[in-house]
C-alpha cells in the first residue's frame, strides 16, 4: 500500500510538475511572440517589396529567394529547396469591362481573369447577358437560346451561416467549373460574381479549370457592387449587352521550389512534425491573409523555438509551399518526395485560414489521435482555442494523407477573411499584429506538445 | 410503474421538444441577424450623421431624439425618456502641441485634453519634461526638482496579456489619476502614454479626476508614436521642453436623458430583463466601437424579438445609458429610478465592449444564477460563445449591483478594441457588420434563454 501511495505521489508529482513545465513554456511562447514584431514585418516585407506572388511569376521567384535567405539567418539545422515544375499562367494588361445599354449607356465595372482562364483575345467580347442563380437553372434553358451569350453567375454566398468557409464553399463551384457548365450549350464566356460576403467593388479571382472535351471559354469574376448593378440593371433592359476585353494566357511551365527549413530533433532526428503555409499567392493583391500570414507564422514558430531555446525531440520543419493557388504541384511533390524517403511524419500542421484571431484545430486523423489532442483541450482553452474539431487540415498538406499522416488546420476567426481572399483588398493593412502572432503562438504550442506526447 | 414511465417520456418528449423549439429560435437570431443590414445602418447614421457625443454636447442630444425616433418606430410598448442632469465638459478649439529641442528644433506631435481637464488658458503650458514609468519612479523625485516640471507618464500596456483590457486596466490610473499625483509635487501638467497597443499618430483620451484639496493641473494625452518620439529626444536632450496648449473648461451643467424602449412581458410584465449601452461617447471619434456598437446590437435585440414575432413572457427593456465616459450619471439615475420604483430585474445585461466578434458572457451574480447560464454552455457553444465566467457586467449596469441583479456583460474578441478606444480611430469604418451582427444575436440568445427558464 505503502509503494502504491509512493508510485501515485510520484506520478501526480511529475505529473503537476510536467504540466507546470508546459503551462511556463507555451505561456513563453505567447508572451514572446505578442511582445515581438517579427513576423509581423516579415509580412510587411513579403506584401510590400514582393507583392502577389502567383506561381510562375518573377514575384514568386524572389519570394523563394526571400524567405530562402530569412531561413538560412534563422540558424537551422538544415535550409533547402525543393524544385518542382509550374504552370505559368499570365494575367497580362488588367481587364476592361463594361456594361452597355441603350437605355443607361455605358458603365464601367470592375473584372478580374479567373486563374487558368483563356484571354478573349484584342478585341474583347461583346454580347448578351443571361443570369442565373444555379446549374438547374442554366440548364433548363436550350442550346439555343445559350449560344453566343454571355452567362452570368450571380449565386451569393450564403450570410447567415456562423463559418464563411462554407457559405464559400457552398458557391466555389460556380468559379471553379462554370465555365466549362456555359460552354456546353455554346455560351462565349461567363461572368462569376465575387466569391464574398462584402459588398465591395474588388473583383475576387481564384481558379478554374476546363475540360479539354469541351470549348474553353473567358471567365471573369465581377465585383459583388458591380454584379448587383450588372443585375438590376438586366431586369430593366434585357438588351443589355456586356462587353469584357482579358489577356490572360498559359506561359511555357517554369522551374520552382519549396523552401524548407529544420529544427533536427535531438532524440528522434527522423521523425517530423511539419509546419507548413504556401508561398504563392494571387497576382492582384498582396497574399497578406492568404497566405503570408501563414508564412510568417510558421516561420515565427522556428524563431520562438530558437530563442526560447527549446530542443524539439523530433525534427520540426516547415515547408513554404509553392503553388497551392493553381495546381497545388507544390504539396504533390512534398508528398512525393517523402512518399520516395519514406519520411516519417507525425503531424502536419497548415496555417491557411488567414492571420485573424486562431479558434483552435481543425483535425483529420483517427479517433486515437483527434482523442489525444482533444485532451489537451484544457491547456488550449486557456489561450482562446476553444474549437478542436474534426476536418479538414489544409490543401498542401492534404497529399500527405496516404500516407496516413494526421493532418491539422489552424482555425481562425472567419468573419473577415473573405472581405479580403483573392483580392486586391488582400493587403497588409488589414492583418493585425496581435490576431497574427496568437496564431504563430497557438502552432508553436500545438507543436510544444505533439513534440513532447507524440500522438 | 407504467405510469413512471410515461411521466418520463411526457417529460424527455417535452424537454427534447423544448430544446428543439430553442435551437430553432436561436437559429433564427443568428440567420436573420447575419441577413439584415439595419443595425449596421443604424450604426453609420449615428457615426457619421451624428458622430462623438460626448454627454452636454448637441451631437448628444441628437443622438437621444435619434434613438428615441428609432425606437418610437419599432412598435415597441413602451418608449420614454429618464431625465437626468449631465456635466459639461467642453474640449473647445483642438489642442496644439510641440516638443521644443535645442538640438532637434521643434517637432509638433498630436495631443488631446483628457475628459474633465481644465484648459491651460491661451498662453499654454511651457515647460521641462520629466518622464516616468510608475508613480513609485515620481514619489522618488523631490518636489523641488518636479515643482514647475511637465511629468510625462509614459507606461506601455502590457502586450502579453492575452486579454488587452486586462493591460488597459493595469495603466489606466496614469490618466485617471496622474494630474493629482503630479500636481502634490508642484508639477504644472501632465503628459500620458495614451492607452493604446497600437503604434500610432492617435492620442487616445478618456476622463481623468481631479482632489479638491490638491491645485488642478492640465492633463493631455500623447499619441504613443508621439510619447516614442518624446522619450527619444528626452534621452539625448535632458533641457527639452515641451509647449501645449489646451482650451477645454466646465460649462454648465445640463439635462440629459437615458432613453428607454420596451416590450411588455406577456406573463410577467413587472419583471424585467434588461439590456443596455452607452449612447454617449468621446468626442474626437466618432464612437462607433465605444459604444455606438452596443446601442445599435441593443436595438436590433429588441428588433429580431418583434420581427420574429416572439412574445416574452417578462418585460425586455432597452436602456440607451447617457454619460458613461464622463461620470456614469445615467447609470446611477437609473438605479436610483429603479429602486424608488421597486422594480424587479431579473438580469441585467450590457454591451460596452466594442462590435467584435462575441466570445462569451462575463457574469457578476452569484453561484446559483452562474451555474444555471453555465448550464447553456452547449447551446452558446454552437455560436463560438466559449467564455462563461465570473467577472463584472459593465459600468452602467453595475449601480444595479445594490438591488442584487444578476450583471451580465458581453465578452468581445480584445484584440483590436483598444487601436480604436477613445480616439478618433474609432470610426464607423472599423466596425465589421458580421462581428457586430454576431453580438446582436449573442444577446438575444441570452435573453431569450433567460425570459424562457428564469434565473
Amino acid at each position: 500500500m505503502k509503494k502504491i501511495i509512493i508510485v501515485l505521489l510520484v506520478f501526480f508529482a511529475h505529473n503537476s510538475f510536467s504540466q507546470n513545465i508546459d503551462s511556463i513554456i507555451i505561456n513563453k511562447f505567447f508572451s514572446e511572440a505578442l511582445s515581438n514584431n517579427l513576423a509581423y514585418d516579415n509580412l510587411r516585407y513579403l506584401c510590400k517589396n514582393i507583392g502577389g506572388r502567383i506561381c510562375g511569376s518573377t514575384q514568386s521567384e524572389y519570394a523563394v529567394s526571400w524567405i530562402k535567405n530569412l531561413l538560412d539567418k534563422l540558424n537551422l539545422d538544415t535550409v533547402f529547396l525543393q524544385e518542382l515544375m509550374v504552370r505559368n499562367w499570365i494575367r497580362g494588361d488588367k481587364e476592361y469591362a463594361y456594361i452597355s445599354s441603350q437605355k443607361f449607356g455605358k458603365i464601367e465595372v470592375n473584372i478580374s481573369s479567373l486563374g487558368g482562364s483563356i484571354g478573349t483575345g484584342s478585341n474583347g467580347l461583346f454580347g448578351k447577358v443571361i443570369e442565373v442563380k444555379s446549374y438547374e437553372e442554366l440548364f433548363e434553358y436550350d442550346k439555343d437560346y445559350i449560344t453566343d451569350k454571355i452567362i452570368f453567375f450571380n449565386q451569393h454566398l450564403n450570410p447567415t451561416y456562423l463559418n464563411t468557409f462554407r457559405a464559400y464553399g457552398e458557391v466555389a463551384k460556380f468559379r471553379v467549373a462554370g465555365a466549362m457548365n456555359a460552354a456546353k450549350l455554346g455560351a462565349t464566356g461567363v461572368i462569376i460574381r465575387s466569391l464574398t460576403l462584402s459588398n465591395d467593388y474588388y473583383p475576387h479571382t481564384g481558379i478554374m479549370s476546363y475540360n479539354d472535351s469541351i470549348k474553353k471559354i473567358p471567365a471573369v469574376c465581377i465585383s459583388t457592387n458591380d454584379a448587383d448593378t450588372l443585375s438590376t440593371l438586366l431586369k430593366l433592359d434585357k438588351e443589355l449587352k456586356f462587353y469584357f476585353r482579358t489577356n490572360c494566357y498559359e506561359g511555357e511551365e517554369k522551374t520552382s521550389y519549396n523552401v524548407i527549413g529544420e529544427i533536427r530533433g535531438n532524440k528522434y532526428p527522423d521523425k517530423i512534425i511539419l509546419i507548413g503555409a504556401h508561398l504563392d499567392s494571387w497576382d492582384t493583391g498582396e497574399g497578406a491573409h492568404d497566405d503570408g500570414a501563414g508564412i510568417v507564422q510558421c516561420m515565427e514558430v522556428l524563431r520562438l523555438f530558437k530563442t526560447l531555446n527549446i530542443s524539439p525531440n523530433h525534427t520540426i520543419r516547415f515547408c513554404a509551399f509553392m503553388d497551392e493557388e493553381v495546381a497545388q504541384r507544390g504539396g504533390k511533390k512534398y508528398a512525393e518526395i517523402a512518399k520516395q524517403k519514406n519520411e516519417i511524419h507525425i503531424a502536419a500542421i497548415e496555417a491557411d485560414a488567414g492571420g485573424t484571431t486562431p479558434f483552435g484545430f481543425s483535425i483529420n486523423a483517427d479517433d486515437i489521435v483527434f482523442d489525444k489532442i482533444k485532451k489537451w483541450s484544457d491547456i488550449f482553452f486557456q489561450y482562446n482555442l476553444f474549437l478542436i474539431v474534426k476536418g479538414g487540415g489544409g490543401v498542401d498538406i492534404s497529399f500527405l494523407k496516404e500516407l496516413n499522416v494526421p493532418l491539422i488546420g489552424l482555425i481562425t476567426d472567419s468573419q473577415r477573411y473573405f472581405d479580403y481572399h483573392h483580392s486586391p483588398n488582400d493587403r497588409f493593412e488589414n492583418v493585425h499584429k496581435r490576431e497574427l502572432q496568437l496564431g504563430s503562438a497557438s502552432i508553436a504550442m500545438l507543436v510544444y506538445l505533439i513534440d513532447k506526447y507524440d500522438l
